[in-house]
């Protein structure tokens, strides 16, 4: 059966074996030209090298993720974070990349204070925006789920994600929403109305396992309880058109399969929910 | 050092490895009056024994722990969950608990109707907020961390209790705020002021830690990342003069520690944030 994945992006999180060359050929091999592209991946292959493999393999790159941490208390240390983000836009500009997905952090070491970080955190993304305006890349704010605001990000709903993207401007900033973060949320079908389709950059999928057994335990799609039909609804409502990568952290299941298989399972379970609107 | 413990309870399931005897003997011969009190130690030890020993120890009770889960999708299945809650009520005014804590249970098995479920819970609620009025046993909504929206409650924001609060009425319901389920909420001071001090039932406390280990990992007041300091002000500030509660979940760390050793610790660390304000 051929499917419609003209929009859809396996974010190489999901294959995490596998190197960059290794998630290029393994996603190509069964269809998928969509990949985000990790860092970590990249600094091991190489910007220029990544950028040629990618060409040449006619892929196109969803967003590399993610920002470099902005979890300092001191000037010094977020202007340092503001630095190296500056130079992970360029490497996203070289890879064709739209996008950098701002996951920025959890709170300073030995800080309590929530609400002062968020404020100190919001004035960093508008300093790093001068230098997404000047590559063209975007800023994407992922609102991370309340789980990991001790240690990964202090932006935790899709409101507080939307706020920072209307101080930061469209042309500097968007969403990237992902359904494991947000599904929970009674403001979720809201949020992506006031954002709009333009400012949704690229859309995250997976799904929330009943039972959930640690800190990183996403599940495939269809395994779990998010409503994914019903959330592609709202964004086909609000007219988005754009990418849908699946991504999932899984360090007692899917991280632990060979890539083949969950690159496999991801098209058959993904393909409902991400084929191009038809209009009718 | 005297402690001024006479709003302090401690949540029994704290001690989990404690009976109800137990407890109330443990928590009395360290200066801790107040107890919540967990249905699956009341009816080991039998709600009229509960209630004399309770008495005769000079104990209070902050809450009844928890409702029975209204996580039915059938009509039947959710009246069996009012009858259950009912039932339930009548322990706690047996007990002279002046609130059961409502922890609404998760999506129903198979279930990926969040937003329907939801309406279902608000519907059961109302029909059980009769027999709270007959008992004069309030139903205290509890906010549960959006983690645990699968399987353990689909209320997971306070504003969403808040709201619950507003349809059932003051007379019948109430909010148990947690620390640990609310601290990453940027709403979370102004919905304590929009709850308003009388609102509020009991309010329980523990720590969020960095790193979080799995679901089941709180911490003790101390040891994590909560401004505990700040929040006491902010119910200070409203004029709440109620009840704290410890609380910990803690299947890595307390729960496998002498019950002794919990009660001195907890008496210890929670005392600067539990004391009757000092109007000056």
């Amino acid at each position: 059966m051929q499917h419609d994945l003209s929009r859809f992006a396996i974010n190489q999180i999901t294959t995490k074996a596998w190197s960059m060359p290794e998630a290029i050929e393994g996603y190509r091999a069964q269809g998928v030209t969509g990949i985000a592209c990790w860092r970590q991946y990249l600094d091991d292959y190489g910007v220029g090298q990544t950028a040629r493999h990618l060409r040449d393999a006619g892929m196109w790159v969803a967003s590399l993720c993610t920002s470099a941490w902005f979890d300092a208390d001191t000037a010094q240390g977020m202007a340092q974070a503001i630095t190296a983000n500056r130079a992970i836009l360029d490497q996203a500009a070289e890879i064709g990349a739209p996008t950098v997905v701002m996951v920025v952090g959890g709170l300073p070491a030995g800080s309590r204070d929530l609400h002062g970080h968020r404020a100190r955190v919001t004035e960093a993304l508008h300093d790093l925006s001068a230098h997404a305006l000047q590559t063209g890349v975007k800023l994407g704010i992922e609102p991370l789920h309340p789980m990991y605001c001790g240690y990964r990000s202090v932006i935790n709903t899709i409101a507080q994600a939307n706020d920072l993207c209307d101080a930061l401007g469209d042309t500097a900033s968007g969403l990237v929403p992902d359904v494991y973060h947000c599904w929970w949320d009674p403001a979720f079908r809201a949020e992506l109305q006031r954002a709009g389709a333009e400012r949704i950059l690229t859309f995250h999928l997976c799904d929330w396992l009943v039972p959930t057994r640690g800190m990183f335990d996403r599940g495939m799609v269809g395994d779990g309880v998010i409503d994914i039909a019903a959330i592609r609804g709202w964004l086909d409502e609000i007219g988005y058109r754009g990418v849908f990568e699946l991504e999932i952290f899984s360090d007692l299941d899917w991280w632990r399969r060979p890539g083949e298989e969950t690159v496999r399972i991801a098209i058959e379970r993904c393909a409902p929910f991400v084929a191009q609107l038809q209009e009718v």
